[in-house]
């Protein structure tokens, strides 16, 4: 399946609540209440660091086979620096993360450059790593008024 | 809280099944089996639409008042465009999304130049919006072999 359009709705509840889906899974994002929410489930920045985690992770279980390379455990820490001011329209920076880093912990008894050379794979296959930090278009399709 | 840091970890199970969590929320990523996954969960580039939606509900609900709009219903279907061969080494195209449409769903009796402007304004505000839309800085801090 080379082109392929992958499908998500949001579905806004009470407050800042939301129900989120994709294919038959479902999933809660809120807001802390530090930002205003009932504190119910992760926040949409949260989830795009866990969304990058994940697909690193995934990379690294998917091609460890591809790539000769032997684990047994493999985690990935992250950290996004966001300035909620711009959000909250109390200054001009930028609304979303201006710089996003990672750990990554890997069980291995694989030599050094190996592991390096496979993590650097890992970040040049990842596609929500290409997402994030390269330009993507969005755009609304349309408004409709019910 | 103006410069925030928001914190994720991933971490790989069995196969290309992850546990990614944020504070004290859990989600569980995998792929569908038709790309080497159990099932068991959205697969990474889904979240990404997820929180991108999420994202824009959670604008619209927390700014409503202060925008002066009443609506009794939100709702946005997004889908993303994403060429599969860039993730499986087969061609030379981008590996993440290279277009994101979404729709967005309002109930509302508030007049339509109204309604446009508003959308216009989630869509300027949107955190994860300009994540995507725009390049972040995404950077491995280190490689701890275990």
């Amino acid at each position: 399946m080379p082109k392929t359009t992958f499908n998500a709705t949001a579905h806004l509840q009470k407050g800042v609540q939301v129900k989120a889906q994709s294919r038959n899974f479902e999933i809660t994002v809120d807001e802390p209440k530090s930002l205003g929410g009932t504190d119910t489930g992760m926040n949409p920045v949260e989830l795009v660091l866990c969304a990058l985690g994940a697909c690193q992770s995934i990379v690294a279980g998917a091609f460890a086979g591809k790539f000769g390379i032997t684990f047994s455990d493999f985690r990935v820490e992250l950290e996004g620096d966001l300035d909620t001011d711009g959000f909250l329209g109390k200054s001009d920076v930028r609304k979303g993360y201006s710089e996003i880093r990672y750990n990554i912990h890997i069980k291995t008894d694989e030599p050094k450059e190996k592991v390096e050379e496979f993590i650097e794979f890992i970040e040049n296959t990842c596609p929500v790593g290409d997402t994030i930090a390269n330009t993507v278009t969005t755009k609304l399709n349309k408004i409709i008024i019910e």
